[in-house]
């Protein structure tokens, strides 16, 4: 018999890579019946977007320091199922485990747990317990459980509970999980309606409630008991026999919920009154559609197509679809960096969701426009008398980072955020969008541009004291990425304004009346476009990271044993300043956004930088796989996607435990779809300049693009169908596809 | 009748200059009898090196970040005394106040307060309250006390108390105090033994403790309540009577001594039985011994000289005198800087002493030799494999700063530790001294420059990613004064190795091996010195402060209104550091230090760095100052030293309350005597270049140099008095002096 032995380790790993989300609610996937007393399990349930505010101290503080932050909270945990068998509980950890069987199936959008045991007293039973959040209804979470006696006979009691006592997983030794403000919520009250029970908590500072209202589909009796209510079966079992129960939960918030009892109490009774096989066919409905243009094909590899589209079922199951969202760094999967919004939304996610899904794309872009308020107070607090400043890591649209050389120096952000809605917009050609929303952000955030930066006595201009996207470089002066950037941003401000202004100019008046912006101030920021210092080594014909970076003193790379990685937990910050070492994509990552320079250049600038790259930040490989496709380097782009690919299956950054890399994941995908299919959006329409692992026979995906659906496989030729003609490029050769191209030896265009 | 009004602001600020201190303890001018409730003042009693251990949080931290900070704690508090007379209690913010003086001597070496007084019951008194800290006997703290009856018959009552419930002053507005940790010192244990009460106090992590022992030479009886323990007396007054008393006290501490109680006692039986003439006497012999050499005379303008001795009686009072301590920033005066050490004490203070009193010179350099451990452990710490780095701020010798780059990346005070035992043997010739700590301290500090600095493919040494002494330019790439002040360390570090091995080769031996220094290690020293970068521009014919900060965005002056300085209390540090803008002298200090660069490039630096600096830093003005000596610039030489001169006296800086800013009374003298005097200390001898301001008659001061004592004058022609035959260079000429040498028309010269 195959005796499983359970690895602390990968069960932690697994409670983040199983997670059970759907952009509102995120369970880890914890066991319902619970862990032996200090097992390290990190046992979580989150809301999107549900915080509490908790203050920032420094060991000095300065003028402009962020004073509070926010951070998502680990909610009243619904998770627990009890099973006492005899007076035997239940627990993987004692009797005898013959199987343990874990996935998660992304067609049908459930989490699925087997286990075969014998309990301590020789009882053998086996287990199918099904976990979902629902697509369909965002607040609900299904627990589908079914208990079956092998040899069994005898009393079976279930518990069910609601548990009170939460707390956030905190961790002093290492910077990217919260050090401290552990316990944040507060049980307000449990009540016991019907057959549903349900708990209420509270915030200290932020006052923001939740609540778990919980049924089940067979008769239990609730109790309560401290902080915890909880439901109770009692029944008999024999061999053969099985018990199954669904256990309904309804997450509600005061965010979104005017009354969270009700709401709750109404998604219960429809969700019980449908039963469960609605939801699973209503989760494979949505999911259908979802897969109908997000599915990746690969073949000629294993495992390859279905670590793919997990990735990017995790970015569906991560982003938030509502106003009061948007996708933290580690999804609703874990609690690293306390569930914060990162730019990685911005160049890391947003693109899939805007060639596959564009409503979210569009709800994750509105949610700058929506805390742009906060974004220019946040440019006040710090001394910038105009503009906004889009915050680092923020969950409400206020800056949150406490260490700002690696955090709000990071400029760049601004621009990201309008390159998304650039980028959006010439891909849609959605100027409506523009107008409504985009404008607005853009222009705000481009006033930090003049701002902070000048004319130089040659007349570039120039930025300095700011953080790139690599944080082991930090207030540099004119860094490409960010100068770059500014300058793609800057310039389509102006474009967008003289666009609207053309295209409807009583919508011009009223907007750029209502945002006070002039003529001149347009022309300014066109001029510091076209003026952009973009540092460039004639001797190396790279790109310069920034005006300093290549004279810094070279990394020991030789002497730095592996245990020494990541730097950042290894050295003072300012002894990674001073060396010529990355930690990630920079100038590298400016060449594949903006595809602004000459092949020679992005070359070079990639063999120079990727030799002094770390990797150290998860954001890294995933670049450096697109950008080794863009320079025609096939095995090096294939073994990069294949680490970015992993990253979190084989937990290669080792904290995979603490949530998903959801960058990461949208890496993956764009490794698919910018890498291989080289897929770019420019100002003349979309392009593909596509390069095929050898290994794969292979390679297909799928694009809403101006109203059609097209259909782009890599194999021994590239074929694109459309079912309505579009014009797209191919190796910067224009193409007018009515319904199927076939373009052979496409490598080599 | 002239009714005296009293100012809230000028009370706190005469709290700090009119403070008591003999190095080790120092007591705020705070008023025995106390204040209204609420009254903002700041009651303080301080024991050099007495600290409390602290945590430091951070919004986010990063390895290496400093995990623990000491902080000084305003210990038991002996101060109070209440008077009473017929029920009405003596108070300065009631009744009536004819008038007031207060006023430090420094000859006598007491403050005195003169008190003219109607109770609100019409009885007329008269006060007159001496405190000294004796300098003779460091712990004893006398107050004496009279009271004279006017016109007053009845009973008068005195409490003298000690007070147990003292807190840290805490403001969470101005970074330059601390924000938090008011609460650190427990009373243990109070006690009356005999005529001496007592209080024992304790810290809660450092575990260290403090005793305050009070008797007085009246009968008093004592009693304890709460956390107080207090003597009362009674008795009668008649008009014309005087009542006269003293209260002695001594202070203890764990580090210092090892029977807090027997020490104390036996310090107080004997100021009692020697009684205050005594301490009197003593500590007008200890002074008459300091200002013998330390006096500096100004003739033709009423008020300086007297301003000038006022600064360095504050050195004197300040300056720790054994191992367990140094001179905070604040000195004993006050609670900014949480009373933590800085290059302060190398750069602005030690020079006083090396000319004058080198025995105290020489106790506090030993200081960074005593913690030279924790300097490597602070090393090691961040991640640098060998060598110390001196902390940017301390108590105990670990780094205490929480913000890097205004902080720990100020690796110059590496440097500047080596400057003074540099300067100091070059004036004394002591290297004995240098055998005995300072190869020791300059090889350990001189490693950090081998491992952060790098050749570069020109064989140019640099050094990146640093701050200088500027803090509006933070982590900047070699930083002039950096990088010349190590220029000048690793040279001096090689050439003492040389020094060593001819005079005392088996001293050599010993010591190398210990240091485990070799040969090659040395002369990369000197390598990398005689390599040294040092940035200059052709075009301005200037010292570069840094590679970048000529480039960067000017700061508008013209829009900066006054209330906007200094600009670290209104501005984000990086928005700050972007511009064109310093805070104080940074490469003029160098140029100050080491005279390295030609006149006209340092007059030209001068000129352009000036006009670009606020001043906003204490630590600058004076070296202005000198250095418009330095260019014969003795208009603006005279306005800086006046600046320098009042910043305390005038509170020019605005946080006089939080003490007195020691660096700056260093630096008044400095600019008497390094500015006027025009002395430099350099390889070849003593240097003097002197330069009177216009509205002066003459200026003197005194040296104790090679066992000469000189005078020199200023005054119509320059003057040099010797009691030895000594050889200095005036001009760059070189005299032997056998008595008095006189030079005309020095100015020229």
């Amino acid at each position: 018999m195959n005796k499983w032995r359970i690895n602390n380790q990968e069960l932690l790993e697994d409670e983040s890579l199983l997670f059970t989300g759907n952009g509102y609610i995120g369970l880890r996937a914890n066991f319902e019946e619970g862990y032996p007393q200090d097992y390290p399990s990190i046992r979580g349930a989150y809301i999107n977007g549900f915080y509490e505010t908790v203050t920032m101290e420094y060991g000095e503080t300065a003028h402009g320091f962020v004073e509070e932050a926010q951070k998502m909270l680990n909610v009243l945990d619904p998770q627990t199922i009890r099973i006492v068998i005899d007076g035997e509980v239940f627990s993987l950890f004692e009797g005898e485990l013959i199987s343990l069987e874990r996935r998660l199936d992304v067609e049908a959008g459930y989490a699925l747990r087997k286990v075969d045991w014998i309990s301590p007293g020789g009882h053998h039973l086996k287990f199918e317990i099904r976990r979902m959040a629902s697509f369909d209804t965002l607040e609900l979470f299904i627990i589908d459980y079914r208990v079956t006696s092998v040899d069994f006979a005898g009393e079976i009691e279930i518990r069910s509970t609601i548990e009170g006592d939460v707390v956030n997983y905190t961790n002093v030794h290492d910077p990217r999980v919260g050090a401290r403000h552990a316990k944040l919520l507060y049980p307000l009250k449990s009540k016991v309606s019907g057959n549903i029970m349900s708990m209420q908590a509270v915030t200290e500072a932020s006052k923001l409630k939740m609540a778990v209202h919980v049924t089940h589909d067979i008769d239990f009796y609730y109790v309560m008991e401290g902080q915890s209510i909880g439901g109770v079966y009692e029944s008999r079992l024999s061999p053969g026999e099985t018990l199954a129960f669904r256990k309904y939960v309804a997450f509600t918030d005061s965010l979104r919920h005017q009354d969270l009892e009700k709401t709750a109490e109404e998604i219960l009774r429809r969700a019980l009154a449908l039963g469960s096989d609605h939801w699973y066919q209503a989760q494979r409905d949505y999911l259908e559609d979802f897969w109908d243009i997000a599915r990746i094909q690969v073949r000629g590899e294993a495992g390859v197509e279905e670590a793919v589209n997990y990735a990017t079922y995790q970015l569906l199951a991560s982003a938030g679809k509502d106003v009061y969202s948007n996708v933290s760094a580690k999804g609703l999967s874990g609690e690293g960096y306390e569930g914060h919004y990162f730019w990685d939304t911005e160049i890391y996610m947003i693109p899939f969701f805007t060639l596959t899904r564009p409503r979210i794309a569009k709800n994750l872009m509105k949610f700058r426009h929506e805390t742009l308020e906060y974004a220019k107070e946040d440019a006040r607090a710090m001394g910038h008398p105009v503009g906004a400043k889009i915050p680092w890591r923020t969950i409400i649209g206020k800056e949150c980072s406490g260490y700002f050389p690696a955090g709000a120096a990071q400029y760049h952000i601004n621009a990201d955020v309008a390159y998304t809605f650039i980028q959006y917009y010439l891909y849609t050609g959605d100027l409506q969008f523009i107008m409504d929303y985009g404008f607005e952000v853009l222009l705000e955030t481009a006033r930090l541009w003049i701002l902070i930066g000048h004319f130089d006595p040659e007349d570039r201009f120039m930025i300095d004291t700011v953080t790139g996207p690599d944080e082991y470089t930090a207030l540099v002066n004119n860094n490409y990425y960010t100068n770059a950037m500014a300058q793609y941003h800057l310039h389509h401000t102006y474009h967008f304004s003289r666009l609207i202004t053309r295209n409807s100019p009583d919508v011009w008046e009223v907007l750029s009346h209502r945002l006070g912006v002039f003529d001149g101030e347009l022309r300014e920021m066109q001029r510091a476009s076209e003026s952009m210092f973009l540092p460039y080594s004639d001797a190396l014909k790279i790109s310069l990271q920034d005006d300093h970076f290549i004279y810094k003193k070279p990394w020991d790379f030789a002497g730095t044993p592996r245990d020494k990685y990541p730097l950042v937990l290894n050295f003072h910050p300012m002894i990674i300043y001073r060396h010529k070492v990355l930690k990630q994509a920079d100038t590298i990552l400016a060449h594949f956004l903006l595809d602004n320079e000459t092949d020679e250049v992005i070359e070079n600038s990639y063999r120079y930088y990727e030799a002094l790259t770390t990797h150290d930040s998860s954001l890294s490989a995933c670049v450096h796989g697109i950008m080794a496709s863009r320079i025609r380097d096939p095995e090096k782009a294939y073994a990069y996607f294949k680490e970015s690919l992993y990253l979190d299956l084989k937990n290669t950054h080792g904290n995979t435990r603490d949530g998903l890399h959801i960058a990461n994941s949208g890496g993956v995908y764009m490794g698919i779809v910018y890498g291989f299919g080289g897929l770019r959006i420019k100002s003349d329409g979309l392009h593909l300049r596509p390069v095929k692992p050898g290994v794969w026979e292979s390679l297909g995906f799928s694009l809403l693009y101006r109203g059609a659906r097209l259909r782009i496989t890599l194999g021994e030729s590239l074929r694109v169908e459309t079912d309505k003609p579009v014009e797209i490029f191919i190796c910067n050769r224009k193409y007018t596809i009515e319904d199927v191209l076939e373009v052979a030896d496409y490598e080599n265009c």
